[in-house]
């Protein structure tokens, strides 16, 4: 069984086909968050601090940590910002992290302080970033994230990434890192822009599970990028990738629906022994606060005893 | 590729792995609803007629009717009032139907009157039924239910599932039945009771799509029978199982929230054609009426576009 092992200061996580799903907190990422950047440069931390103690109350596995503001030289600027990010982190909350950058010289600067065992993201099928990135996951002996594009971008064939992710590992082995230390992004494509985006994503899943028997993670929310009513878009695709093998997602905790098709998925992929999560989540929860429906009859809560009598039938007939 | 076809007097309707998932409206049922099935003995319909409007309305594709109220003799009382029922339903509403009885008299007498190509819900693989509803599926050339227990009840071994499948539809193909006909119930247990039950059937619907090559069906909130907030572990449930291949389910279309997980599954398993339905259904949806959480930061709807942003540079990389 895969298990890839990540660790804060005194706990230790298993990311795993038999574990719960591992919701790894993308909130503290400058990218896009022209306030956030404007503040990282500045020093101030505020919304750093909110955003990682919003994200582990919300029910965050692992929390990803990425200081690339805009910055004129990045390979200098963001080795120390991301250490400083990072410290100010792991000081806040007791939850392993991800060291999100595309700066090498400020993945090792962050290797270094990281307390635990820390995830890398990332390395992709380029040359460059292979020889840059593997050495350091050898050498601090940590797990990585490794995206299946390389020189030629994104394919739109999965074979293409499936081969590219393949690679990844190949020459992950050649450095002595093991496949359960690889997991794979097989990167998730808006279907709003490429209806086959979805199946594509399902098929690839299933196969870096059955072939190459690695973990898998994927920038989660890209898949709805452009639609209406993002959230219920994302919310189905959750359960969809954890059926067909996904083990975990960067993604946005805050959000109540993401996080219910979590914990419900979790019940269903049975990885919540005796539903003891979704039961203490949800035991208070007022059916009517979740969008009972005017025209719904007023005895529709029944609806699942009369299948259960059903069955119950069937069984005795 | 497997196309189960139904009809009402006007429209087909195809059941496929390429096609929308089709919901089956299971209100018309007065098993468990002691004041619908009061007023069906009364000859009384306003019921009958409301869930059928409401359900429609609500996008179920087709409706499953049943007729079995307690009565003494079901066998002289449930062919006419099955007979009346479908026709009241059939009249008011446009969509195939299906006959859903444990009575095989009520069956035939609802093949008689039933407009289009209705479905006939159900049979199993215990010799009686077999033997008396075959004959009939030949006759009416409809497609059945086929319901995975037979006289030792419903085992708890999916393997042994999927043996009475497989039987079923072998034994159709003695009476001349193609198993595109053949609409299989691998039984969906209560998550909340059996821990596996979600993973026995994800491997079900694998093994009935790839070897039996069948379309699928369940009745759907059996799964969260005795949890607290079920239509969260329900809608869940809908897109893992269309992510592994079901094709149906006998559910409740007027559960909003069920029915987003199916229309979000469509958007995502490229059924539903350049996101139209999804975009007409929640192109005026308003996000905080989602539930979005006072914890969320305010810019927490930008995620998706960072991610986007990402990817982005990784493919100009």
């Amino acid at each position: 069984m895969t298990r890839t092992v990540v660790a804060s200061a005194t706990k230790e996580i298993i990311i795993g086909f038999d574990q719960p799903f591992c919701v790894i907190g993308e909130r503290i990422n400058p990218t896009g968050r022209k306030k956030l950047a404007a503040e990282m440069i500045e020093g101030n931390f505020d919304t750093v601090k909110a955003d990682a103690l919003a994200q582990v109350a919300a029910g965050a596995t692992m929390l990803d940590v990425n200081a690339g503001v805009t910055a004129v030289n990045p390979n200098e600027t963001e080795p120390p910002l991301l250490v400083k990010t990072l410290e100010i982190v792991q000081e806040l909350v007791d939850v392993p992290l991800s060291i999100d950058s595309s700066v090498t010289a400020a993945i090792e600067a962050g290797l270094k302080v990281a307390k635990g065992r820390p995830l890398v993201n990332s390395v992709t099928g380029e040359e460059e970033k292979l020889e840059a990135i593997l050495p350091l996951i050898k050498k601090y002996d940590v797990p990585v994230v490794a995206i299946s594009n390389d020189e030629s971008g994104i394919s739109e064939d999965p074979d293409v990434r499936f081969a590219v992710a393949k690679k990844i590992v190949e020459r992950a082995a050649d450095y002595g890192i093991p496949a359960h230390d690889i997991v794979v992004d097989p990167l998730v494509m808006p279907i709003g822009a490429m209806g086959t985006a979805g199946q594509q994503v399902f098929q690839l899943l299933r196969r870096l599970r059955e072939e190459l028997k690695v973990n898998t993670t994927c920038g989660l929310s890209n898949v709805s990028f452009g639609l209406p009513h993002r959230h219920g878009i994302n919310a189905a695709f959750i359960p969809m990738v954890i059926a067909t093998g996904m083990t975990s997602a960067i993604m946005n905790p805050c959000r109540p629906q993401e996080m219910e098709a979590v914990r419900a998925a979790n019940v269903l992929n049975g990885t919540d022994p005796n539903c003891h999560t979704w039961i203490m989540t949800y035991r208070d929860h007022q059916p009517a606060a979740a969008g009972a429906t005017a025209s719904a009859p007023a005895d529709a809560s029944g609806s699942g005893r009369r299948r259960g009598g059903r069955a119950g039938r069937r069984a005795a007939g």
